[in-house]
């Protein structure tokens, strides 16, 4: 999927929304937990009843890799489900990798090779030969980590070089010409919203993937107002603040609902700033 | 395990060998891939080849992670094998995870609960938040990257701040309180040995983990010269140098060799600097 086709669904489903599959035995219905395969049960009601409001899917891998192989069962399920039931979707691995280039490789092939995912949050801190294996795909994406939207951003994110320029800066203006518009978009954190005026004059035409929203307090409003482009350009994450928006057996419905509310006022600002 | 019990174990040995099952369906020998579960085969043999004369072992997650469902079955069969023949061996999980706290207790989860590793190496990026969630399990260790071995090191871990010092260097210093010398150690490519000194200067009494000897080009004499404290402090890392020394049926027998001269190397810096 290129920077246009995703632009396409964000017109089509008046939305820009990505939902974050974070999906935790101790946190989804109790009901669920009897039967076999209660991370794809629960994933499968939650995609079923979001997918018309959202142009996104971010399994969050930790939560299936702290499983275990039933864990990894569960995300290979879901991935493979999106993929053929929704192929519009874009579907990204959060898994925050990056290694020496021989070992990113392996990263890349597990993500885009074995697993049909469209894109996989990297981590930038061991540079261009750790990142370069996953823009080797044709029609796949990295989605390098820039400004996190964690309290722990400031430790190394902010810290400012002997041109008084931030890391998380430094960071993109050094990779944006390792990939391009169509194979490399960013993270920055909704919590940091001031900071994406300053992002958007570094890389206009980028698409920005944003958490932070809901559960972490970020602002959609801000977002629009300063990140948006000319294609949007931007994904904006839930996670919690849909799939455990309801606890009992309509726990699906009540995540599309949220999932629609969100999506109404994604409406609205497509609309204001497009 | 703490670092006076690895300390004995390098006593013992007179070896501060780790061995890096970076395991590769590819590279192991051809008859292996005849067997239901290569890389478990592969790696068994490795292992009982190359115990005496190692006291760590790392398992490259990503090799395993690229495997899909049976590399995750041969990554927990490796590491409970480890664990219960071998339970005086360090196990390493080389994972370079990090991500916001919550996510990063996942991973911690994975790795240090329901997987019996002693270590997980973690990227520094997201900060402090993302790190601690690893630090709190009892008897486990966090490996920060500080300076990796490849050449795209260069692009973020030696920017220098406006105190002119570089990234790597805050990682380390703002790093070093978050956990003790009992639980964090760092990742100090042996392609940089010129940088041990100054790491040293800071964290005289830390382990280091060293990648890069061997396929990468470091040198095992300069490690140990600039590197070595009076508990040793170093664990140094060789995977393709040692697990494809052969490629025929006794490709175990090969890899012990190599582990075996690499460990006389060992025991006479040993000798020559405790």
């Amino acid at each position: 999927m290129n920077s246009d086709k995703l632009f396409q669904e964000i017109q089509k489903k008046h939305s820009f929304l990505c939902v974050g599959l974070d999906t935790d035995p101790d946190k989804i219905p109790r009901h669920l937990l009897k039967t076999k395969d209660p991370l794809f049960v629960f994933n499968k009601q939650i995609i079923n009843a979001t997918a018309e409001y959202c142009v996104a899917y971010k399994p969050n891998i930790a939560f299936y890799e702290s499983q275990g192989i039933p864990g990894w069962k569960a995300l290979e399920e879901t991935a493979i489900y999106i993929r053929e039931k929704y192929p519009e979707i874009f579907l990204i691995a959060d898994a925050k990798r990056g290694d020496i280039g021989n070992t990113s490789r392996m990263y890349a092939k597990a993500f885009f090779n074995h697993l049909p995912f469209d894109a996989v949050t990297v981590a930038p801190y061991m540079g261009r030969d750790s990142i370069e294996p996953f823009l080797e795909y044709q029609d796949k994406w990295v989605i390098l980590l820039a400004l996190t939207s964690n309290q722990g951003a400031a430790d190394f994110q902010l810290i400012r070089d002997k041109e008084n320029i931030h890391l998380f800066e430094r960071v993109i203006s050094r990779s944006a010409d390792w990939g391009t518009t169509d194979n490399l978009m960013y993270v920055v954190g909704a919590t940091k919203a001031s900071m994406l005026s300053l992002i958007r004059q570094k890389i206009p035409d980028h698409f920005l993937l944003i958490p932070g929203i809901g559960a972490q307090g970020g602002s959609l409003e801000e977002v629009a107002e300063y990140g948006m482009n000319k294609k949007c350009g931007l994904l904006v994450n839930s996670s919690r603040g849909i799939i455990y928006a309801g606890h009992s057996k309509d726990f699906a419905v009540a995540a599309g609902e949220k999932a629609r509310e969100i999506q109404q006022s994604m409406a609205k600002l497509l609309d204001q700033y497009l």
